[in-house]
């Protein structure tokens, strides 16, 4: 039954050779991997003039100029991490996520703090984009009379969420039909209401009145304050979400037309323009349009309202729709990255191994399920508002940027030294002999994509390379730093606190899946299949065919040591049991234990102990006759004693359970 | 760890030679069994006023004069029921519960109604006791600064059920001392104020104006309505509830010193009495007041609020907190007389056996916990209002005094025939043989209590008890029809739901057991211990320690017919299994399974049936090699595939599980 409501919900399962993989044209490729970044333009803009609000509010009015600037220190951003993600793809054609660049070149902890980071900022990719989504469809709602739903954003959400999660689990592919429609329409649309924007704001005298009454929503744990150097970065820093998802392209690099890592760095290219356009245009836009923050919408349905008037207003419904279902499908690739990257943690054995089992559909269905409840939880404690979860956001991001860097500067002085190629193949083999012995824990043996580079071009410009790359490094870092300490009060130091505990559970468990394949490994065995000495302990309630049946299967494995045991609750049914066992002469001996508080467990336990420590060289074997009734209830209707005595055996080295259940028919 | 809680909670366990039986003097077996009857004086009056409301709301003032017929009415009633329960202490000095006369006179069905009418009312005698020992507190509590306090009473009921639980798991026993303060307490208050009540109607010039506001309360489901006889009737079932408990005396005679049928006779005698007396003359005072029933004030509080004034007024704190008291003690007996008929229930095999178990401290404890779940539940549905649970109450009672005296109706036609002794003795000899063959399912085996009638006296007198046993048998069957027809809309078709359906499940729940001793029953088994041919599976993961460990068990017990079974989930992997398995040469054939779906247990499951189908003679052995880490958080980072396995193959007769554990030590 159970069955059944999965195979509703998750649809038929696939074969294992049924996995296919679709090479992407450029255009496609954009529409694919660029909903996350390209999104995120849909609340960059709003969450500056969130924090600059604050001084508007302290009587700065001016204030919200600044947004200008600050937009541009993105943007010189964003073109610095683009210039140096370049670099990686070239150098890691077959797919660098920053956790395998980063363990690479700078070691297994750095390269799980990128890990452990970029699992975090996937669970709030999910949320704030899904919050950001929902924002656009209720803003679209206010002043109709759809008004209410506002009131419903974490339900929404949820929905959201919880409709992707079965998509993924269905086995949604990453398919260009599917992407490419939302990702073109949303470009368009939003690059037509920023063009449409500009002209009419020429057009029509300029300075537009804010549309909406003056309750002016500030950023999160953010009081009315004079404007300083401090504020302006914590605008920065929340701009800085615009970030995220750049690095998507060069993760998935192998998904592209030959030449792969070509391709890949022209949509790359093509995307940081596009991103830094419509980011800007935005910003510009709410500017011009002295927009203020709201509550209940958003600053650009506030602005695309305001411009797209009497023939053009359906306009404003193309953008809002448009806006949302990108910021959905930015959700989406999270639910993509989240559970490969885990599943690349549990094959290298730091994330529980069932994270590397593909499910039915041939996803892995462990972290989807896993990334859609945490992102969940994110969603019901900040009551799906995106300013309030912006503060932990890029945190994570801008932290795995900054390893991944740094990892590629060691890359290029490992090329300069030649010596790349000898050492990183022979630090893999030494690696996975030591630390995954094929003592066949795993089903799936772990195969970390390995890196195949353009080995000429590499050597030629390693120079330039390394000076790229420790740029980015260094700029990523600021940023971080500056993330830190503007965002730390406000959420930041709960991402401060998560990623070394996630390290430090990664670590623990790769500490036990390494002991485990210690203690099981096969060196050192002389003797193979040494004989066994066994005994038998026959626990009985009676004297029955199940018992009977079990006794037989006990004397056939130790004819001459079985031993029954009976637990005696009442002189009188003691007695007449043994009277009745010596007349029916089985050849096999009793055993009756006392039990003076009535207790079934203990007595047996402690008897089974001693027997055990008694005979240390021979496998002890206890043979539990068990009736297993015809129907489910009927298990009610009788003591669950023996369930409880496997449970306690089991964790007693030494000695082996054998259930015999005997079946009754009615 | 949950042992210790259990430890805290129910203390020391009792070893089993520590069940002690005391005897009971007429005075302490007057507290011991009649706390229960007694108590009903608290709310019957008030119930009967409730119904009578319902006449003066429709404007006919005279109609709470009623209340004093309908109570001498119910006082007849009493001595009709006193006279019958003689007679059946007379004939069952062992203890002649309806379930037992019943069952042995008219049959197996009525005993089991009978039972099931009894187990129905002692849950409603924890609810209703609970419920009106609450009322008289919270009802005293008004007027005072703790008057919110009845705004909690489901709360406060819940907290008496489950220390009254907590109390008899712990094995509170039904000793004089604690029960006969309070009972006495109740009994010397009670009879203290009726007296006192009278004089001071006829000292300070007679009717008194109702002490409270004219708010008056109606029975549960009433509309004001003119007084007709169906009224009256109704007020007549409803007051009934105070007949409650009048078996208690009967149930326990052996309890009694010698000669126990003698003086538990007279005690009963004695408790009918003051339970008359005590309910007459509340009736009598409440109707000389004037009292109301009042939503947040007992009828009794509020005669007793008004007679104990200026010095006396502490006396009516004595009345509340005597009464509160002795219903908590009502309830408590409901605790010994639920587990103790479960468990006679659970030895006839009509309940599941469980009940039959003794606790930690001698007691029942599952008939306990159950009991306050059920009484919980009651308490929680009917919001802890007595006048709300009387409309259930009582039928059952009534039914068993029916059947009780019915039973004993035919006892005398038996006594008559000069045939009892003989047919009695075989037909239970008979029964015992058929529906328990000593398969050693009943731990303890079945007991219930045997009479010894005093052959002399009960051969004389047969007539005279006939006719008496008669007339109540007719007189409790009249009056159940009463009940049934005035109360069933208001709740009591709750009950004549309940009831057959409780015999239903009893004759089900017996059905499988005589199934299940018939199903393992040792006749017709020719050769006891045949030798088997063994054949033993091992489904492994890879090549381990663990695995060849269960492999070096499985070729102990079947070295000629051992298989190992790996299922094939990628293609690479399973070659290297295969290369390593034939370089480590153990003589062991390795069979690789396909699963296109990556599942493991559905491809080994259908190989293991396969294997089983073609070996129909054989035993079929799965040996599951399993690796018990040291740590129970690491459970977590295997799959635990092979309890799925476990679970399934239990349910396949033929097939026998062996788990050979691998102990890891980090």
């Amino acid at each position: 039954m159970l069955n059944k409501l999965k195979r509703l919900i998750v649809g038929k399962a696939l074969r294992s050779e049924q996995a296919v993989h679709e090479r992407l044209t450029k255009k496609v490729a954009l529409a694919v991997f660029s909903s996350d970044a390209l999104s995120s333009t849909a609340y960059a803009t709003e969450e500056i003039l969130l924090v600059l609000a604050t001084a508007v509010a302290f009587g700065q009015a001016n204030a919200f100029g600044y947004v200008i600037p600050v937009s541009i220190g993105i943007a010189v951003l964003l073109a610095i991490v683009t210039i140096s993600y370049r670099q990686t793809i070239h150098a890691y054609p077959t797919g660098g996520g920053a956790y395998i660049v980063a363990k690479e070149n700078l070691g297994t902890v750095p390269g799980l703090v990128a890990g452990a980071s970029l699992l975090v900022d996937y669970v709030l990719t999910v949320s704030v984009s899904i919050s950001a989504g929902v924002a656009a469809i209720t803003s679209a709602a206010q002043g109709t009379s759809f008004a209410w739903i506002s009131e419903h954003k974490v339900a929404i959400g949820l929905f959201f969420i919880g409709l992707i999660c079965v998509a993924n689990l269905r086995g949604v592919r990453e398919s260009g039909a599917l992407f490419a429609a939302p990702t073109y329409a949303f470009l368009v649309s939003f690059l037509f209401m920023i063009g449409y924007g500009l002209i009419y704001y020429l057009l029509y005298d300029g300075v537009a009145t804010p549309p909406h009454d003056d309750s002016v929503k500030l950023a999160e744990g953010y009081a009315p304050q004079a404007l300083t150097v401090f504020l302006l970065l914590g605008a920065f820093s929340n701009g800085c979400s615009a970030l995220t998802g750049v690095e998507a392209i060069s993760n998935g690099v192998q998904a592209f037309k030959r030449p792969e890592a070509k391709n890949a760095s022209k949509t790359l290219l093509a995307m940081a323009l596009l991103l830094g356009a419509m980011f800007i245009g935005t910003s510009v836009l709410a500017y011009l349009f002295g927009v203020h923050p709201h509550e209940d919408e958003t600053v650009i349905s506030q602005f695309a309202r305001h411009i797209f008037t009497g023939g053009m207003g359906w306009f404003y419904y193309v953008v809002q729709a448009s806006t949302a279902a990108i910021l959905i499908l930015a959700a989406n690739t999270a639910f993509a990255d989240f559970p490969r990257l885990s599943s690349l943690l549990a094959r290298d054995r730091f994330l529980p191994r069932q994270f590397a089992n593909r499910g039915d559909k041939l996803v892995f269905s462990n972290g989807i399920i896993i990334l859609a409840i945490f992102a969940s939880l994110l969603v019901i404690g900040f009551g799906g508002d995106t300013s309030r979860l912006i503060p932990l956001y890029a945190v994570g991001v801008f932290l795995s940027f900054t390893l991944s860097q740094a990892g590629m500067v060691r890359h290029w002085i490992k090329v300069r030294r030649h010596e790349f190629y000898d050492d990183a193949i022979h630090a893999s083999e030494v690696e996975s002999d030591k630390t995954l012995p094929d003592v066949g824990l795993a089903m799936e043996q772990s195969k970390s994509p390995r890196f195949v580079t353009d080995e000429v071009t590499e050597r030629k410009n390693w120079k330039k390379s390394l000076v790229i790359n420790a740029v980015g490094a260094v700029a990523t870092a600021v940023v971080l730093t500056v993330f830190v300490v503007t965002k730390f009060v406000h959420g930041a130091w709960l991402v401060v606190v998560m990623i070394p505990l996630l390290v430090m559970i990664f670590m623990a468990i790769h500490r036990h899946y390494l002991a485990v394949a210690r203690q099981l490994s096969m060196e050192e065995i002389d003797d193979k299949l040494k004989p066994i000495n066994h005994r038998v302990i026959v626990p009985i309630s009676g004297i029955h065919r199940g018992v009977l049946h079990a006794l037989q299967y006990a004397k056939s494995i130790a004819n001459d040591d079985v031993t029954a045991v009976f637990i005696d609750f009442e002189e009188e049914a003691t007695a007449k049991l043994k009277e009745r066992w010596d007349r029916l002469d089985l050849g096999v001996k009793l055993v009756v234990l006392p039990s003076p508080y009535r207790e079934l467990t203990r007595p047996l336990l402690r008897y089974i102990y001693r027997i055990d420590r008694k005979n240390d060289d021979d496998v002890l074997t206890v043979v539990l006759p068990e009736f297993v009734p015809a129907r489910w209830w009927q298990h009610l209707l009788h003591n669950q004693s023996s369930l409880l005595l496997k449970g306690r055996l089991l964790f007693k080295p030494g000695i082996i359970v054998t259930n015999v259940p005997y079946h009754l028919k009615q």
